[in-house]
């Protein structure tokens, strides 16, 4: 888990730093255009640009769910920390006992390790139930939330995308001549309302993706059921088996 | 121009290295569901992990689009460098001419320089109109592979990523108590549908978006028109006009 959470993190610097490269060439793009000096270029890559550092702005959102979702599988990493000493309390017992067993048999301690014993399973079933309860939650909580963010990225992406797309073919690219001038460039109200349009699609953007049904409802913190802190099931265990 | 080309360059390494850090989860995930020792997370993670590496081997398909839109740009910056001396050589005659007219106005210098001037603007001129065919047309062209790849990587991710959510609903996550053992894992069958139905998916995937209309039918490897090498509009510099 501890591996999964540094790749989880890595991935996320990886689209962080994309969001701020194409921020970058959002800008390049722009000022590119300015220097061409050609009013067409000039106003279709600036606003081309715009889109394009949308486009970054989106892949940055990712990333901050992405940490989000990180954030949920921390909480497993947590739990698996928590459960490792009631596994080692109860793994010290059960040693102790064979020793003992072996050595000295009649020895009376071994009355009071088998009631301790009793008592680090106890708390043993309890950790291992939390566990599992936390680890499936957890588990689909944080790839509910990353798959999410995926498709969330991917459609605002596209209706960018698409918006842009609009925007180069008010592009006038029928070859001229030497000498001959193009026709003067009258596409800026179009280009402006591409802008416009992208702007309202992605306002009006709502998730399409139904939230995965995660338990949550009638577990409290620990991740056990409340009201079951103490557990029926381990009744058989209130008095040592042997 | 350069340094949209650079700046592209560094997205397309964020991007391949989101999708290395992708396959890197995929791992992680299922190694770590393997090591939880319960079938159902471990069939789970495992197959989520497909997915997930799937959804990075996208990330990098689209740097490699990328890849190729930044190698059209670089026709545009290699177009603007060979333009750059025509430029500088038509300055370089004029600032001639003028210091010439001014110092020695009789000189028969002036006649050559003259005569130079003229073939220095029609050489120009084509240059001239070579570079805005070549920016307009490469342009287009750019973008339009740019903003395809944007689309394609995001379709193909939202088919990945809802398959990925069908998975997670295949997690029983109802609490169980201190004691008890979950039912059997019996989602295996459906765990492996859902790859399956991926894998089609994914097959049979098609652009979704028409491509650009580019001009370039008619034009040769200046990114002038053929048969106009001799422009026409330019005849009026067949003579000094001075």
């Amino acid at each position: 888990m501890t591996r999964l959470i540094k790749s989880e993190n890595s991935a996320i610097s990886a689209h962080e730093s994309a969001g701020r490269e194409r921020a970058a060439i959002a800008t390049a793009l722009s000022d590119w255009g300015e220097s061409t000096g050609d009013e067409a270029i000039s106003d279709i890559s600036d606003k081309l640009g715009v889109m394009l550092a949308e486009i970054g702005e989106q892949e940055d959102i990712f990333a901050q769910n992405l940490e989000d979702s990180r954030g949920v599988l921390k909480q497993i990493r947590n739990m698996e920390a928590s459960v490792q000493p009631s596994r080692d309390q109860r793994q010290k017992i059960t040693d102790e006992i064979a020793k003992l067993k072996y050595k000295d048999p009649t020895n009376t301690r071994l009355v009071t390790l088998e009631h301790e014993l009793v008592r680090a399973e106890a708390q043993n079933l309890v950790a291992e139930a939390q566990l599992s309860n936390t680890t499936r939650t957890k588990l689909k909580e944080a790839y509910d939330i990353h798959t999410a963010a995926v498709i969330e990225r991917a459609e605002k992406q596209i209706l960018l995308a698409r918006h842009a797309r609009r925007l180069l073919t008010l592009i006038d690219d029928s070859p001229v001549v030497p000498g001959d001038t193009r026709p003067a460039y009258d596409s800026e109200e179009a280009a402006r309302q591409v802008l416009e349009d992208a702007e309202n699609d992605l306002r009006s953007w709502e998730p399409s993706v139904e939230p995965i049904d995660v338990e949550s409802v009638a577990t409290g913190r620990s991740g056990v059921k409340v009201g079951n802190a103490v557990p029926s099931s381990s009744k058989q265990l209130e008095e040592p088996a042997e």
